[in-house]
């Protein structure tokens, strides 16, 4: 599917760009991909801009100098990320990580034209703004589950999401991935995992967990 | 200090309303009064509105079922919050609550009329946007802060931070206040306070701390 295609159908404001800004958004993105693992926008990166996923997913996380993480939301098929475009934004303050979680490609549209468009666009502004009142949202979820419920609810909530989403009840996945999703440490994982065991609950053996009564 | 006067001076979008929208901005809002821990809005409220703040200060926190709270921000003199008035916004799909912490003032504009001059200035909705991103900044903040550092941590700063902030090494606070601030108990607060004055570092009487050597 090719770039102009991909972006006609995903921003809900291109049919109402003129001709001049229509060929600037154009000419103004471009198609990167990315390998699994691979960090798309960090803290450190200059700006990156507007994400929009075209393959594969990435995750979007804040992470601690202690190496700690926590993930604040993932990115699937046209699924569209501004917080890669915060530089554009003088009061988003707080820069998040974006990593591609398998192999990947995406439309990456420049952070200063974004910021031009929709400065000159009310359809484009509005856009932004429903952009930026989705993640408040969405962050405030994970505050939530962060907050007001115990790590023992939250990995059950979150081994029987990744196995409806899997379709499966075997999960190739490691303790580490689950600490970084969450929030909290390799060492307090692996401990709730294996109390789970004991409880029958599931099998874990290295790099998967078998769900068996969750 | 009258609401037209302070409208003026406050919202940097009323400059570029025309004549009927400025009339309709100070017809449609209202100077409501609050005494200390009256809830201003909530999950439960009808639509409340955009609130600016005029004297005291209120306290913006979410909730679970079980009474636990976690505070998002606090609003002092001319700080304004949307997020009462989320009904206007689709996109906000998660309700927070907005409590009066001492006798307070504050002008609320109602949300239709927010909605309509957002839609139709584009300052209005810049505006918006910035607030809007203020907001996920700040509670992007608090997630990391409850995520990322210990609850002992969490304490010394929320206490150092209310004695600039008083400018007083007495505070009149209760272990539940605390409590509320950082989504936490009341037992897990009072064990950590009592460990604090076991080090010196505050003495715990009815209702107050003193810092000593935090």
């Amino acid at each position: 599917m090719n770039k102009e295609y991909y972006l006609k159908e995903t921003l809900p404001f291109s049919k109402d760009l003129n001709d001049e800004e229509k060929n600037e958004l154009i000419s103004k993105s471009f198609v990167g991909k990315y390998e699994k693992g691979e960090l798309v926008h960090s803290k450190n990166s200059s700006c990156t801009g507007l994400l929009i996923t075209m393959s594969g997913n990435f995750r979007v996380f804040i992470s601690a100098p202690s190496g700690r993480q926590i993930t604040l939301f993932k990115l699937y098929d046209r699924d569209v990320c501004m917080l890669s475009a915060s530089c554009a934004f003088q009061n988003i303050t707080y820069d998040v990580n974006l990593e591609a979680q398998n192999d990947a490609s995406a439309i990456i549209i420049d952070s200063s034209l974004l910021k031009k468009l929709s400065q000159s666009n009310i359809n484009v502004m509005n856009y932004i703004l429903n952009l930026t009142q989705d993640k408040l949202s969405e962050v405030m979820y994970v505050l939530e589950q962060a907050t007001f419920f115990s790590l023992d609810e939250r990995i059950t909530d979150y081994l029987l999401e990744q196995s409806r989403y899997q379709d499966s009840n075997m999960l190739y996945i490691t303790h580490e991935n689950i600490a970084n999703e969450l929030g909290s440490s390799r060492e307090v994982i692996s401990r709730i995992l294996k109390k789970f065991e004991k409880e029958g609950k599931i099998e874990v053996s290295r790099g998967k967990i078998k769900l068996i009564n969750l």
